[in-house]
This record gives structure tokens, sequence and C-alpha cells, in this order.
């Protein structure tokens, strides 16, 4: 049934319905930008629903000449079902945090297509031949491109959306833009923040070898009193419009190219948090690495590239911070009328240096954080769950765990202090793997 | 001319005008529960603008029967005149904020009887026999309630709207609700952080005496470092909604009661801010003291007083605070769960009182923010302005100036550290004064 013989009865096409296949081809035929650039006629279109995030549904769409990405949010959590509703309003706040990243980093994040409200539904350019990040690193593969291009995303997006680069109308305006998010934010807040440190039905991990782990998590108050901390830096903390949700199953890649993809989770929070989140999930798959490894020693190159990676993607991202804070600091923060002369250029220099170290501090923390809620929460990562052998993965993820407590309640005063652990650890063995 | 008989061309009741009395008496008429409030005769009602305030216009209107305030914001500020345009939307977050201070607490700030957001106007229970507080402390009168009311409206007012208290949608909703207050706001991020220590056409100060000081803080970097962190704070830190201004001439008392008023700068910012107003301004209460003194010694036991009043200022919003934090902790931060038993709850406790140590040095950067901009800013104190000698004058501001330096970059671990600080500050002679 094409649209043009839709009964009145029918929804408004921006009333919200979860779209079938039939559905979305008649949405999509009725947008003449969008059909132009699939082409040929909608009913020859290839449509298929390949969403395996935890909440949404992704269409691929491709016609004669060309393919898009199609994102509806559902009214609940895809990973739980409808026992767990989630606001659609979600992708209002993906959308606009995607047109955000686009001024910023242009090139590093999807272009939208096309955009409605009331059916929660974005329309992206499809991003090809890359694959998701994550896969990627599961099978060893090195992307020589994600350094700089993850730093420039980060250094862009967080740079420009702070008080160094904002005057403080403006910024106040974008926190209140994004201030609606919080049914999104609360997930974070629960299965980050909260869950991992205490008995909750959702949480799960490799049993029985993390059980001993496990319970000492939740027993641990120098953890408790650190996830704590963080949980109100989490809270309280809008120093930037942050992605949220920066993990590499958010990340798509080829060796030249990295696309930013699924901001749904994005608010003014602490830029640690983003930074984390992208070490945490390097760290990861350099601790998982040996549980993929079919013969000893075959992921030595790959693992050696991802500690130097860890380290650059600090040390570029903290290189391109500066430097934007140097040449482009037209906010209200650090005003360099205070900072005249050799001297006070000297020692605003001084304040960059500490600003940086204090941001380095969040991102340790924050980076243990998403470590052990990807090993003891609700969601896990594929870097684990596709080791076969549940005690490797047991081993894998006890290191994982033992780093991550480290990095929480021990100063880590530079990220090589971080990926030197990271290495030793690789060769801890935990008491049930001797 | 009563309203009835206004003719068509005027302007619509709540189109924005700024009130003169005629007018004033005529829209009181048009409010019954007002009318009735103040009694008798509208003709007879006696109107006069008494605001010596920076901002606006406030009447006191009087009845048979009783009497009421009515607080007017101009499109300007009135301190400056029409070339430094305010947005009237003022009235609203005073409102706002004063809801929120009445239903936390109630009998600490005057209760609202009628608002017209269109004409920026509030009309108030009239605050009687109160003084302003700043004028009492000029007098060297002493309030012994002062300190159980003002750290209670702190503590409460602070500790509810904040992640301790509230789910976090409901803190980013305040968040949001507030975020367009920030003409306001950058009236403070100018005036207090930015143009004490710079040149600034508006600064000004007890000339020649303190040119020699004005000068060495334009170019103290240890200063301008200083200051730049505590405006970052202000800019990026929504821990609570504060009051925004609580210094002692926003503080009405007698000596059983204190009313808080004039909340119009009021945002989600740092509670260090409004604890260090109220401390700050007790401060220079104290050290401007010397200057109305009439015979030596005279006015030893209020300034011993004083000094005891602002320890206690801080020790009895810290033991309120705290003990909110024990009883009403509903919010998303630090939740109990995380600390459970003896050993959590005294983990817990632990954090708690790390918590206010962060808090306590927020404050004393803040007070002494607030020291430095009342003495080199725009807008002066009349605890110093009202030292006819001049001279006098100069050595009591710089005295504070010292003293507001040293509580910058140095570290006051304790509230007594800074009482002790100024006791011995109060014996010092600046070198134009030997």
């Amino acid at each position: 049934m094409s649209s043009q013989q839709r009964p009145l009865a029918d929804p408004r096409p921006d009333e919200y319905r979860i779209l079938h296949e039939a559905d979305l081809r008649d949405y999509l035929a009725g947008l003449p930008a969008i059909a132009a650039r699939l082409g040929g006629e909608p009913a020859s279109w290839s449509i298929i629903e390949v969403g395996d995030g935890n909440l949404n549904l992704v269409f691929i769409v491709r016609g004669t000449a060309g393919g898009i990405a199609v994102k509806q949010a559902l009214p609940y959590v895809r990973l739980v079902g409808e026992s767990w509703p989630l606001p659609l309003s979600r992708s209002h706040y993906e959308y606009l945090a995607l047109t955000h990243q686009a001024r910023l980093a242009p090139g590093l994040v999807p272009a939208v297509l096309h955009h409605n409200e009331g059916l929660a539904l974005v329309v992206m350019e499809l991003i090809e031949p890359h694959v998701i990040m994550r896969r990627g690193l599961i099978a060893g593969a090195l992307y020589p491109n994600f350094v700089g291009d993850i730093a420039t995303f980060m250094a862009r997006t967080l740079f420009f959306s702070s008080d160094l680069a904002l005057p403080a109308a403006q910024k106040k305006e974008g926190i209140a833009a994004f201030a609606g998010n919080h049914a999104l934010c609360k997930i974070s807040e629960d299965l980050i923040f909260t869950d991992p440190y205490r008995e909750a039905e959702q949480n799960r991990w490799t049993q029985p070898w993390l059980d001993a782990t496990a319970a000492a998590f939740r027993e641990d108050l120098d953890l408790h009193a650190a996830i704590s901390r963080l949980k109100l830096k989490f809270l309280n903390a809008p120093e930037a419009l942050i992605h949220g949700d920066l993990h590499t199953g958010s990340i798509m890649v080829t060796e030249d190219s990295t696309v930013v993809i699924d901001p749904e989770f994005a608010f003014y929070g602490p830029m640690g948090f983003d930074i984390g989140a992208v070490i945490a999930n390097l760290l990861m798959a350099y601790l998982a690495s040996a549980g993929h490894e079919r013969s000893p020693g075959e992921r030595r190159l790959f693992e050696v590239w991802l500690l130097e990676t860890i380290e650059n993607v600090w040390t570029e991202f903290s290189h391109e911070f500066l430097e934007l804070w140097r040449t482009e600091s037209h906010g209200d923060a650090y005003p360099l009328t205070l900072f005249p002369g050799t001297a006070g250029a000297a020692r605003l220099e001084a304040e960059r240096q500490a600003y940086m170290a204090r941001l380095f501090g969040d991102t340790v923390g924050f980076a243990a954080a998403k470590i052990i809620r990807r090993i003891l929460g609700l969601a896990h990562n594929a870097d684990f769950e596709l080791i076969e052998d549940a005690k490797q993965r047991a081993v894998c993820e006890a290191r994982s765990l033992r780093l991550a407590r480290a990095m929480m309640v021990e100063t880590f005063p530079t990220i090589g202090a971080v990926t030197k652990a990271a290495r030793e650890i690789r060769g801890w063995q935990p008491d049930f793997a001797k």
C-alpha cells in the first residue's frame, strides 16, 4: 500500500508508531531527497533491520543509487523489553548532538539526512565500508588513523561546548537544551555508578570464577567511596556536551576513516566520561586479546599497537585540546586579560596544565568505572563475551577488574603509568587459573 | 484615575511599564486580596519608593490595616542607568527562588502575595520592624538569632536542591528552569570574578591610599589564577539552587528574627558562593568596625561577637547540612545501599566530612572574592563607605584586602584559622597609615 492509498483512519505520518518494513518503505518514498538518494522504485529497495545495540531499531535501506541508515527509538529498552520504558525523546537529543558534532568535527559523524521528532526517527548517510570498531579489535585489526580522528573528535566537541570556548549564556542554554535527556543519564547513573557495586537483579558476571571478585567489589568501601565521587561528578559537572556512550561499539572504522555514531546519551557532563570511555574500551580490548589468540603470541603486534594507541589517545587529545585553548579561547572562563604579558602567558599555561592533570584524573576514574560495569553489571562487551572458553574469559575479565580497581582507588599520574599497569596485569594469573 | 476610567488606549495591566505612584495605586486597588490586606480607601494608602539597591524599584505601601512591599524590576541597572540594560525576567527568577525558599525555609523569607510576570513585579509581605542587617552591623548591633537562622536558611535551601536530596531528573529540571537567568549570572562573572583584577572603567577604590594595592592586585598572577579557578566553578558547578547575592544588605533582622530577601541572582551554582557571601560580609563588618568607633574600644564586644558569629555560621551550617544528609538523603548521589553496615556507615560519614572540607575550601575562596569586589570593583559596601575619614576607611579596606588575598591563595583548614587571621590583621597597619 503506497502512501497515496493510505486510508484517512491511518495514523498521521508523524504520530509515533514502530516502523516495520512496509511502513518504512512508504515513509521514505514520501521524502523526495531520500528517495532520490536511494534511486529506483521504492518497491525495489532492500530494507534490513540490523540493530545490535541495546535500545533501538536500525534499518539499512539500499536502492539502485545508494544507501541510508534509519534509526528509530523504541519506547522501551530493547535489551530488556517493554517492562523497561524509555522516552522517545532520546531521538531528539541524538539529533541535536549529531548536529553539534557535525559542525565541530565534520566527517567524523554521519550526516543527518532527515529527522522526524514524532516518529523518533533519524535518517543518516550509510557509513560504508566501515565496521564497528569493537568487532575489528576482536579480530585483531589495527586502525592507524583512529588515534588522530578520535582525539580530534573529542578535543573539538568537548572544547567548543565548554566554558573555555562559549560565553556563559550560550553554555547555559546548551545545558538547558539537554536537561530533558535525564532518562538516558539515569541509565548511566544506575548501571555504571551504582548497580555493579551492590546486589542488583540485572547484574551478571562469568560464574563461578568471578563470584568471589563480584562479592569483594560489593564489600569494597574504598571502591564505593570512589565510585560515589565519580557519580557526583557525573551528576554535577556540566563541563561540556559529551557523547555519553563513547565505547568502541559506537565507533565505526576502516583503516583510513573513523565515524562516531549513536550519541543518544548526550548531555552536558564531565569531559573525562567520554575520554575515559574510549580508554576503558581499548584497555578491555587489550586484556581480552589473550582470549582471542589461536596460537601463542599471534596477537603480540596488535597488543603493542593497542597500548600505544591508549597512550596516544590521551596524548593527542590533550595536545589538541590545549592547542584549541591557546588559539580559540573565546569563552568566559580564564579570561586572557587576567594573564597579560610574558609572565601572564606562562602562568596561564601552568593553569592549563593543571586543568589537564585534573581532567586526566577524572578520565582514569571514569575509565575504571566503565570497565567494571561491563564485567559485573548488566551490559557486557563482545570483547569478552566472544571468548568461548568461559574460564579463559573469566581470566581476562579478572585482570580487567584488577586493573580497574587500581585505577579507581590509586593515583596514576600519567597515561604511561596506566599502560604499564595494564601490561603487568596482562601477565598476572588469578587464583582460580593457577 | 481609577482602573475603571482607564481609556482603551492605555497599556494592558500586564504589559510592562515602569510603575509610578498613581499607576501602582490603581494596580493594587484591582487586586482584592492585596486591597483587603492594606485596608481603607486606595486613595488613602501611603506609597513610598525606598529602593536603595542597585537594580530595582521598591515601594512600601501602607493602608489602615497593614502594609506590603512591592518590588518591580527595571529594564536596566538602576545603579548605572539605561546604558546598562538588564532583562526583566529576573523578577520571574526571583519569584521562583522565593517560592523554593519559602517551602524549604518557612519564615526566613518574605511571603509572596502576588506576582505579575509581565510587569516584572512581586508583591510581598512587609517585613517589620526589621532593618537591613548591614545597617545594624554598622551601628554595632548584635543579632543573637542570626547564626541559627542563616545556618538553617542555607543548610535547607542548599541541601534540598542538591543531588544529595533530589533525584537527578528533578535536579536537571531545576537547573534548566534557572538557566535563563544568565544575565544576572553575567553580572557576577564580570564584577566579582574578572573586573577587580584588571583595568576596568567601572572599578573604583579609595584613592590615593589604595592605588598601590589595586595596582598590585592587577599584577598578582597567584590571585588571577585563583580567581579564575573560582570563576570556572561559578560557571560550571550547579550544586544547588543558590541565592546568588547573600550579603548583609539582602538580610533583614531584628534581635529575634532574620528574613532573607532579594534572590534575583538565583541559579544552580556552587554552594560555597552563598556561604562565602555571608562570611565575607561579616568579615568586612568586622574590619570596618574600627572606622565606626567613636571612642577606642567602644565596639570591642560587638567585634568579639562578630568573630564568634563568623565561626558559628560555618559550624552551624555545617552541622545542619550534615544532619540533613544523615537523615534526609533521598537524592541520587551517595546511595545508602553502597555503604551498608557499621563499616559502610563509618565510611559514608568520612565521605561526608571530606565533602564538607571541600565545601569549606570553596567557601573561603568565594568569601575572598566577595571582599575584593567590594573594595576594588564597582559595587561598594556601606560598611566602608560610611566611614567618613577616607584615610581611615582605606586602612580598614587595606586590612580586608590583605585578609582576602591570603584567603584566596593560602590554605585555611578551619574557620578558626580564618577568624584568627582576621583578628591579627585587625592590628596590622598598612604603610600609608604608619
